[in-house]
């Protein structure tokens, strides 16, 4: 692109690998504003080897860019710290092989997300296959590391960027499970479709997806369940749903409370538990996806229904935003000492 | 239209008022096709004077009938029954009216669902202003009334329909709670913005609903969890949420179990309940709403997550078919003594 | 299905090929609720030998059909009839193998539309093979066809059903080129997705589709052209656009006038081209697609430009229904001496 | 907002006036990243005395601004510059009193574009109400205006933005007509239903405009037609769509050519004409809306059909980008003196 990617004197060097994805072009948005890196190498699967506007023609007279294939020894050459965003069991071998060779890695799959070598057996049905890096890997959700956020991230070769489901139902649900106020949670989420990746299926049909809506991997099926479990110690009854949005991400958290709680006292709970997260915005109403859409803030929403001794808690994000590519920023900029929310939208596309 | 509404010898003379309506035009669409009925009446409210093509330009060259003013001395000299589908509060003073002409009265709104006159003055804040003519209405949900639903729906003077979001709830949780295995639950519910009816709002702009999805009045702030909680006599945290979708509706059901229950157990449990209700299809995947688009059927879905135990539970309408129209001609069917599924449509418009 | 499929004595035995796509699955649901057929055949590619619930899950407890291969010795034992609907260029070899088998043919694709051999060539670069049974085909089109339709129907051993963006083009444009009023036509048409089918590709993802409208194969690059030009005798500039729409197409055809037309003239000319033509509806205003929703109708429009001496025609169809199936069983209809609409929905699914 | 408006020293003071309008909150969106202003001043007009969060929930925590009246004494003691993003009719009056008050004003509605006093009363039916003001007015379309744009936009007191159809339909054939090879030109259109604006009326709902393409307004009765011409020179017939997007807009220009001309000779005319004009980008293949999502480009396709002697031209832009808000700021950019880009957003937001 013809315009400076940096105004600073030493930007840090960066790759995309999978930019002819979803979550890679997002990626792409955020970093070419971004005030302190420069664009350094981007990398695609079936995508290699042609343009970028073979992949994305909309940005035809920005660039003259190719995309090349995933090579760990270029992308070392070219990078101080490389984003993954390769489809589901990809990133595993070629972070370690980055991170052999002194680079820093924000993978936004799942391979380094679950931290209990044993979680990892269930969830997959076999060992990890790089168990001491996965053991370094920090998960990256910052709001959930807290205080210790910018020298956990700083310090870990790979940051394990947070899945959109398990995001949301954190957000939602952490203020709650901190307090002790419950010890099962229902999150029923909804999910626009880029979720599901660009490769063609039955299942990303336009045909099919509009005008639709749709559960699936019911009951403990779906992946994501100890992700979230995991972050929030309990156990979740977690209920995926795919609606017709190409955008956007709602976890919808139900719970009985262990006591009675004051609307106030729950208000102020959640008020307590995000002040100081400048990416975590408390709402009086419920939000809609439509707020966040193109931002990487998180949108939360708690209501208590005395009459029941029960919580509902929201959380709206856009799930190639905080879900993937402005989270992965946001990892970045504190693990790097960058201003936390730089270059990360805030102001929603609407309508 | 110029096709005959019926082939028998002695058709129902029938009905609508709210034509203008998405109800009312499904109505329409199904009464139409309906073996047994004719329609000789048609009102609305604001599109009174008009001919039905202003409301719906689609049925230009069809028909040459005239939308009428809601007037029930007329109604009932041409009408052995009415359809009421009306916006929500106007349906008690035309219905109390139309029943002391002698005809009778589907209504697809809220005046007369709830049995309890305490439940009543909770959720309006006001007495009933026919208590004596609500004591008589019968709730229209067939499969919950189970055996007895036709001589109960051929009683009854008025007959009100269940709504969509407690249909969809109701049919989904029913064998959970028949058979004592949860003591509260979580009814996590989308819906298509049809719902929302046709007056134009800020709330229901193509702008504002696509790409975007909602949830609203949760926590006990919806004034359908009475009704659910009337059927199935647990206490419901009832969540909606908005879709951009204009049909369809997706009731996801999850409670903790008061004991574990096998998978093949409850297979058989919700086998053995809808055995015999030919709009209720068990599914062994989670349904969209797809399934059902423009059809009156009902497809549910359970699942046991055993590590958990807890209980998922999906169930998946049209809110215009099962969740309205159909679900009103189901029981004028059962009342009339006609074929539970006359009428009513079963295979779905795809794609 | 477990509903009789027609009430008649002897019913017409019909097969479908390619009930796995949209188009197939279309015209199952039309003939299922045909009077005078019953469906003795279904068959599809990928999904020979799967319930047709695999590819509609929809129809689950509706049917426990097997979609079988596209075998012509099996469809001849059990048709009278068959109805093709096969990606582009699969009809020819089948259908000649079932007309030598005495069955008749309907074939929704491309192989027999256009009728002068040098057009054939033209378009696909090679002659056709079966030369032969091209010769004798008749282009089912019936408003085209006129007062001959039924004999020509019924005399074809197979009718090469009209393309859906021919058929909006040409109920658009006949009366006009018929009167010789233009000597050149621009055709700029938006359709829905589902005329691309159900094969994924980068083409048909929700994700791509959704919130875009996309022009493509312009001036002259579509092969529906020539079928467009060979029905209405002058050149035309055909545009074709994706938009965001599972159904619905609309062709707005634009010209200079020859010599000045009154506004009132012109309505007469439509009026009397399309009388006694009972799918074809004339309109004062504009049609919307969703007028025509699931329907086998055709709402035309036309403007004159008294000061630009130019003429707007619009005719808009659902491209499955009239551009497709319910054009097919129309054809069918025609040819076996029904009448013309049995069998054809009129009224659309609104909303 | 909490971050600084401008990185300057001396930024520009501009209003917007129109704030809870779709494309008062897109000017709002890019405003607030421009290098080189501040925001000074909101109004609205339903909206007005209630935070700008009650129109936009998503800007909870980005603001606390208020929306104002729209008193141009306030606007012109605040700003220097003022954005009227106001319905139809309505910007007339508060212009000529702003710019009476030494403001300068871009206005995004109709009220100053047609040049000849004349075509105003022709299009309006009665005389405008400004005509001293209204001669002094620039029209605002930069690459029509050519080089002499900045000193023309920087003399006017009043800018008048073409609007979203001139604009795409300019771009699309303005090479055409300047080269003489056309006497009269058909230009389809299709529109997202923003431009529409955001009062709820039957023509803006969601279940309305969901899956359906509606062409209105035909055969030279949509007011743009003039304005078309204005900028063409030629006569133009205008056929508007409305089709299921929030933004994005296609003009598809068709018209037969008075002299052959070569594919080629035709590119060479379109890149000369557009050479220098930063935010036109010309494409090989046709642009799908999608490329111009939330951005201030023209994407430019141009395709030669030799056969029928006979040119398409097509041109994508956002409705509310190219089509208002962003060429509103290309206006201001040009006739301020600053980069002609600054500000406008060229990556679009995909998927």
């Amino acid at each position: 692109m013809d315009r400076p990617s940096t105004l600073h004197d030493k930007p840090v060097s960066v790759g995309i690998a999978g930019v002819s994805g979803y979550v890679g072009v997002e990626l792409l948005r955020l970093l070419l504003d971004h005030p302190r890196v420069q664009i350094t190498d981007l990398s695609g699967g079936r995508s290699a080897g042609k343009p970028l506007t073979d992949s994305w023609p909309g940005v035809a007279g920005l660039t003259d860019l190719l995309v090349e294939s995933t090579d760990a020894a270029r992308m070392a050459d070219r990078c101080d710290l490389v984003f993954l965003a390769l489809p589901h069991g990809l990133s595993a071998e070629i972070a370690a092989d980055l991170v052999a060779r002194g680079v820093k890695v924000i993978d936004l799959g799942a391979d380094f997300r679950l931290r209990d070598p044993a979680d990892w057996l269930a969830a997959y049905g076999k060992p990890h296959a790089f168990p001491a890096l996965n053991a370094q890997a920090v998960y990256g959700l910052p709001e959930l590391l807290g205080a210790g956020a910018p020298a956990a991230l700083a310090a870990a070769p790979v940051i394990a960027c947070a899945g959109c489901y398990p995001t949301a139902t954190t957000l939602a649900a952490l203020p709650l499970v901190e307090a002790g106020l419950v010890d099962w949670i229902s999150a029923s989420c909804v999910s626009g479709i880029s979720g599901a990746g660009r490769a063609p299926s039955d299942k990303n049909l336009y045909c099919e997806v509009q005008e639709s809506a749709e559960p699936y991997k019911l009951a403990g099926a779906h992946r994501h369940t100890p992700e979230m479990e995991q972050s929030l110690g309990v156990p979740v009854t977690f209920s995926p749903h795919i609606v017709p949005m190409r955008r956007g991400m709602l976890s919808t958290v139900t719970a009985r409370l262990k006591r009675p709680v004051d609307p106030a006292e729950m208000k102020t709970l959640y008020d307590n538990r995000y002040a100081g997260h400048p990416l975590v915005q408390l709402r009086d109403v419920p939000p809609a996806t439509r707020d966040v859409r193109g931002t990487g803030r998180a949108h939360v929403h708690v209501a208590v229904d005395v009459n029941r001794q029960a919580v509902t808690a929201v959380c709206a994000i856009d799930n190639l935003g905080k879900g993937a590519a402005s989270q992965a920023v946001q990892c970045m900029n504190l693990a790097l000492g960058f201003p936390e929310t730089a270059g990360i939208p805030r102001f929603p596309l609407v309508p």
